[in-house]
């Protein structure tokens, strides 16, 4: 234990094309996995619509809750790229063109050889009083305002930003796992396990059941942010699985 | 125009395994498609831990706001599986071993010579009032309660329920879309394409880029549950697109 603060997380995905299922999503899980590596608790994930209202909503029910709200998408140059607007709205700021964005766009149009177009210039305009997020693929930057991180919806440009973001986020005692694949029906195990949780509290003990080969078996996932603790909860529990 | 209503839905998923990165959820992708194909609009989807109270208060948050709920996770036999107490929480209703379910249970494992052990009569606790949800690959049922629907979280068996409660849901105007790949970066598209939406006001248009083979490329979405302007916006936006 590392006596750190626990850091928590929320994602939001915006997007008409998830909640049609057009569109699998591709972000939640990218993030969640990194999230988990780097030490910040990932505790909730809501998908809504191209609707600022449903963003406002989305965005100040978590951006209160946790410590960090992570979103993706809706900041293109279309006219159904509302997210730098809803949240700006959110949060209580004006928005417009930002002089740092437009010139990082302006630097990467140029060096393609294209003009900024105000379709472009729609991509800099940022909240008041945020922070950039490079995007070294396509130059549009997302942006940190206050706790909240606005990424792109593309998951290469998106795990890019993520990536620029991290050195900046505080973090907290990391979560580890430990999992034991049973070769039986969580059903058969389900005692043992709970009598496990009870000798452990302090470990947090999940069952995930799967079939392989149209067979029920069972993935148990040990979780604390103690590597001692972990370890004796893991052996002791597959020597009483008898593994 | 059907002239039906809008019928609207939101996915509740349930377990630590998806935030903490470990899995990637599968079901709520599936469940999208299938409400789209079937003429329920999905506006939301939440992913909460394994928490009694986070669970609850997603439910009556979603339960209110939308004509169903479809949660999907928690309801096996382990002591993790909470989210059968959870909604019986949520909705004010006692909670017991059902008789009904019970005897599906009872059934199944009697078939593959096993007993009904305590741990796996815990899959037989069901909310006051609910109706049963098949479940024809474990025998353990799902179950809904008003307009709350309850299924299992591994995939196949998700998918089962999901078949299985169908023919009981109330399906409204189904929402048609037509997608337009257009290879080029959707910046070079954005000002006709949003002119475009002034024009047609009443079908929703997206834009959806990634890139291919590095370059970017946007697929745009008309969406409209009227087929005759559905089709008339898609062919007058390639005509305005030179497609």
């Amino acid at each position: 234990m590392g006596g750190k603060r626990i850091v928590t997380a929320a994602v939001l995905i915006i997007g008409d094309e998830i909640l049609s299922g057009r569109t699998k999503d591709q972000n939640s899980s990218v993030i969640a996995e990194h999230l988990t590596n780097i030490g910040i608790r990932l505790k909730e994930v809501r998908v809504v619509a191209d609707d600022e209202a449903e963003i406002c909503a989305a965005v100040n029910a978590l951006k209160g809750r946790y410590d960090y709200l992570f979103t993706t998408g809706g900041i293109g140059p279309t006219h159904d790229d509302i997210t730098a607007d809803s949240i700006a709205k959110a949060c209580g700021v004006p928005i417009d063109v930002d002089p740092r964005a437009e010139k990082l766009l302006a630097e990467n149009y140029s060096r393609r050889g294209l003009a900024l177009t105000p379709a472009r210039l729609r991509m800099a305009r940022i909240p008041a009083g945020a922070s950039l997020i490079v995007n070294p693929l396509s130059g549009a930057p997302g942006f940190r305002i206050g706790n909240v991180i606005v990424m792109a919806g593309v998951p290469e440009i998106m795990r890019a930003m993520l990536e620029a973001v991290t050195p900046d986020l505080e973090t907290g005692d990391k979560m580890l796992s430990v999992t034991i694949a049973v070769d039986r029906p969580e059903s058969e195990i389900a005692d043992i396990f709970s009598a496990h949780q009870q000798r452990y509290r302090d470990v947090a003990m999940g069952s995930y059941p799967r079939l392989r080969d149209g067979k029920p078996v069972a993935d148990l996932v040990l979780r604390s942010a103690d590597a001692v603790r972990l370890t004796e909860a893991a052996t002791t529990l597959k020597t009483a699985l008898g593994l």
